[in-house]
């Protein structure tokens, strides 16, 4: 088994308002950023997983994503990254 | 000008204690996911940019997070993706 470093994001579907977004374009643009728009936020998830290989480390945190870090009502997940990581070797 | 979609990643400093990403963490043990650990969640920006060129667009958004997105004192930003976005053809 080695360890894999994953990172997945969680955003909000197409068809919901976000409205956290919006907020945060309407102080972009305030503030002197008037040339970014359509701003959504979601969040970013990262973490150690212990598997076999990357492609098991990857559907262990798809799984995770539905049972728990996603809700998938209203929202979509996708695993963005899978790096092994350095392992110190003993003895 | 073009238009690029731009993604950005704001985490906490590794030397800040993340207490979402423990008890998420905690929860994913409970639910029967033993193998992920070390979690720590961020937040994930997603937005269009006006610009000259990809590297403009991105400097305009680490700009944008050190302005607004990012608290420096104690969270890391990085710009993940910068893509450009296709655009209709008028005439």
């Amino acid at each position: 088994m080695s360890s894999f470093r994953v990172a997945a994001v969680v955003t909000l579907r197409r068809s919901i308002a976000d409205v956290q977004g919006t907020t945060v374009e309407q102080a972009l643009h305030i503030i002197g950023f008037p040339r970014i728009e359509h701003v959504r936020i979601g969040k970013y998830i990262e973490m150690n997983v212990v598997a076999a290989s990357a492609e098991e480390a990857r559907a262990y945190v798809e799984e995770a994503c539905r049972r728990l870090l996603a809700n998938p009502v209203i929202e979509d997940y996708r695993v963005t990254e899978v790096e092994p990581v350095a392992e110190l070797q003993v003895g």
